[in-house]
């Protein structure tokens, strides 16, 4: 069994400052040693209509399912999700063991 | 600037096969050399308001942009992604230059 994700997919509302938002996810991350890694996009790139407004998707990787409820019921975690959720206008998650096909060389 | 990500999640229509499209793009990951990684994964996982139905989660990762566009252009992606879209019910689709904000130690 490989790593387990956590992905979150959104569109912002439209008097967010994003950059702040991510300024938080980074300090947060940082601070929880169960997030094994983190990183995120802005697409600018993909058909509008498959990208269904949706324009930013983080990703967050963890060892294990247990590091991955650690992070979610960690105070700073609850503190942020506030703030997060205040600050989209849509969203999709999706929480799962990652298998990888094929591995960078 | 770091990898290029292609992030697709769907949710399959009921009867389709999906160990079979799995299958599919496997194959085909493995005959793009462009291609520099895959994997996927099936969320069992979270709360289903915030899956919003969508059930699985495929990334590939390219070292640059370009080699994204030469996947996408390619003719057995495109075979392939007549196969795809015939069986899913709904999709949102991402591309973006990755940014790591939080490496793996």
């Amino acid at each position: 069994m490989g790593d387990f994700k956590h992905l979150v997919i959104v569109k912002f509302k439209e008097d967010v400052v994003v950059d702040e938002i991510i300024k938080g996810m980074a300090n947060l991350v940082s601070e929880i040693d169960s997030v094994k890694s983190f990183e995120w996009g802005h697409d600018m790139e993909s058909q509008e209509m498959l990208r269904q407004g949706f324009t930013h998707a983080f990703f967050m990787t963890f060892n294990k399912k247990e590091d991955f409820t650690a992070f979610t019921s960690h105070p700073k975690h609850l503190e942020f999700s506030a703030t997060f959720s205040a600050a989209i206008e849509k969203i999709v998650l999706l929480d799962f063991p990652s298998l990888l096909v094929k591995a960078p060389a």
